[in-house]
């Protein structure tokens, strides 16, 4: 059996797809965000990322780069164990406690990362109700998508964001058939935000239990950065919170929150919960320290939706096709692979800014982006010089501009 | 519909089974391995642990500290992106390339944990395989189970170790079907080690791929470190090997090694591994350095087996039911959920010993044990104190002693 061939084939068909993907290996410098150096096929060069999930800069807080060296050299840098040998330690009890509190929930678990969550937490949750049946927004993320898948459960799929085909699934499914809702607050690739308060009515109308994905929204939205379900005032009404630690927090891990029962069931029961070691020490200091920090500090969201919203003023000015949201997602939109990666390939050489292709299958075919994602960093004089660098680009490559130029979805 | 109700059944269920587990809040001390705090409901308290899988105690090494304290100062904290989206940093291009050199392959990929590793490794190649039939040790790990249940491919399993049952399964397959070989090298509750050689011959004889999971071995066996099959020289001969960095490298993350077309093709295809936040850069450059330390250190690992061997033969003198293993696993029999529960809650109140006891479903109902994995830095006088203390608690609880006392499995 010649065994490489079906790797080398599995590959060769991206190649032929235009979508083989290649990892820039960057290197950022702590406390000059978003700068960075890009080591290039010829050498290191000074770059400015401008699609970093760090939104807010606080990987290189001086709060939390400080807990992370502290507990460091306090406790050491592994857990050593799962969760229930030898593996929980005091900073992930103080961090879960920490999350709890940051949604208004009893209890909070954690996993090593938001994927896990999703994907451990949902087909836990899906097993543990008998029959139930799972209504999913159309783009919800591939991890709640294999979270669902694994449940093992129904699952109905309901239009994004549209809440009169929910109330029809949710009338067919019937009042005395187990329903869990799941969805995300705001979609990360169009940057458009879930209609939460109409969900929980219905949710509450016909007796579903709700999932909510705050991944893209946690630490930027609502007075105490805990998301959109705060600032929209819905927050109690959502039974199980899902985020992460790995965006606007800066580290890693992912977890959710809700009622004490919920979230004891899922502890004791979830696979990818269980048989894994627990997130280290140092990490939990360092995203308690990012979370405790931005529940009492506005400063960093009132610059990030400030600096968005010059992002798309002065990209529109000068023609650049921005795809319009309400949030800090700024998608450009350019509506073809090879011509998406060209582009991102021409900013980085010939500008030195790096925003990494959207193609599929991240967003459908027809719909390819570059995604940019401002933060409070990018000032003024950064965001000029990258309005300059789109327009050459786009005249390089022969896009056209003028918001006309965005393709209907 | 009264869903609380489901959840609290699930959670009374488990104390019916009397398996609900409690987690201890451990607090450990850097450079004061293997002692550790204790937050009990009482207050803290000092304690010695004795079932870390920080095997070596290298989560508090001086130069993985230093690594770790460096890389955060100098980076940050997290990686802010997944690894095509500005998530690929230089800390972790240079693990990968350590990883690679250290188990002599082409190419290595991380992902978030072993546990993640084995789950999106095997359901990837599995998928990428046509009409892949899938031989899986009877023992083999949750993670590896999960992973090859959602490759969707078909299943075979062999008995436990059974090279005789493994060539009947081969030779029934037949030579052109697809085969994958999926198997541990040291099985960490029993402490047994897996006939690798024989393994290689079997799948070079009826043409099957081999993927081996070295999570309880890697840094501790091998004359670099590399596991058991770098020890017993079989290492070429095996397509895909897995590790952990959160065990013996004392930090977090999971890998695969291999010829670089597959690990193209998982790179490119895998769900877990695309989606996801990569590993911040201050844990890759720990975990590279706790490899590159433990390629050339061999003082841990002499002295781990020596300290192993020494628990084993003061714990058997004593009459204390130790199960027989070739490894650093030292599991002692118990055979009763709640004694085996009863006997930890003793060591930890009484004696300030932590051991985690080790019930259903990690292990078979009736093979409940106590998992004893001493460190290099487990003097003597712990090891006397550990033997008194368990005498003490074997006779409060009436359990048995001597080696009769082992149930046959
Ligand atoms: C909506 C959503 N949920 C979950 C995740 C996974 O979170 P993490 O990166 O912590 O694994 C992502 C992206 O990474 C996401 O976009
Ligand atoms: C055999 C085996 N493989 C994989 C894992 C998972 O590794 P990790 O803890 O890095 O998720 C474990 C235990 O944790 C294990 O025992």
């Amino acid at each position: 059996m010649q065994y490489n061939k079906f790797f080398e084939d599995a590959v060769a068909r991206l190649h032929d797809e235009r979508r083989y993907r290649v990892f820039a290996d960057l290197e950022r410098i702590a406390g000059r965000f978003p700068y960075a150096v890009w080591h290039s096929q010829t050498g290191p060069r000074d770059v400015v990322i401008w699609c970093s999930n760090d939104y807010l800069g606080m990987g290189q807080h001086p709060k939390v780069v400080g807990a992370m060296v502290e507990t460091t050299t306090r406790i050491g840098t592994g857990a050593g164990g799962t969760r229930n040998i030898a593996g929980t330690h005091h900073p992930l009890v103080q961090l879960e406690a920490e999350i709890a509190d940051l949604h208004g929930k009893e209890a909070a678990l954690l996993f090593t990362s938001g994927y896990v969550s999703n994907q451990t937490g949902l087909s836990t949750l899906g097993k543990l109700i008998p029959n139930c049946l799972i209504l999913s927004d159309a783009l919800n993320h591939n991890s709640m998508i294999e979270g669902i898948r694994q449940s093992g459960c129904e699952r109905v799929v309901w239009r994004h964001n549209d809440t009169a085909h929910l109330e029809e699934l949710l009338i067919a499914a019937g009042p005395d058939r187990p329903k869990l809702i799941a969805f995300e607050s705001l979609y990360s690739m169009d940057g458009d935000i879930a209609p939460l308060s109409k969900i929980c009515d219905l949710a509450e109308k016909y007796n579903a239990m709700t999932y909510c994905d705050e991944v893209h929204a946690v630490g930027m939205y609502g007075p105490r950065g805990a998301g959109v379900a705060e600032r929209d005032g819905v927050m109690h009404r959502i039974d199980i919170m899902e985020a992460t630690l790995a965006k606007a927090f800066g580290c890693l891990g992912g977890y959710i929150a809700g009622k004490a029962e919920v979230i004891d069931a899922v502890r004791s029961y979830a696979p990818g919960f269980i048989f894994t070691t627990a997130l280290p020490p140092p990490i939990c200091a360092a995203a308690t320290a990012a979370i405790k920090h931005l529940k009492s500090s506005s400063w960093e969201r009132e610059r990030h939706q400030d600096r968005a919203a010059r992002v798309k003023a002065v990209l529109n000015n000068a023609g650049i096709p921005v795809m319009p949201t309400d949030t800090h997602i700024v998608p450009v939109f350019v509506g073809d692979a090879e011509k998406c990666k060209k582009a991102s390939d021409l900013l980085l050489e010939q500008h030195g800014i790096y925003i990494q292709p959207i193609n599929y299958p991240t967003v459908a075919r027809g719909l390819e982006r570059l995604r940019i994602t401002p933060s409070p960093y990018h000032d003024d004089k950064l965001i000029d010089a990258l309005a300059e660098a789109l327009v050459q680009v786009w005249g390089q490559l022969g896009l056209p501009l003028g918001a006309k130029a965005i393709a209907a979805e």
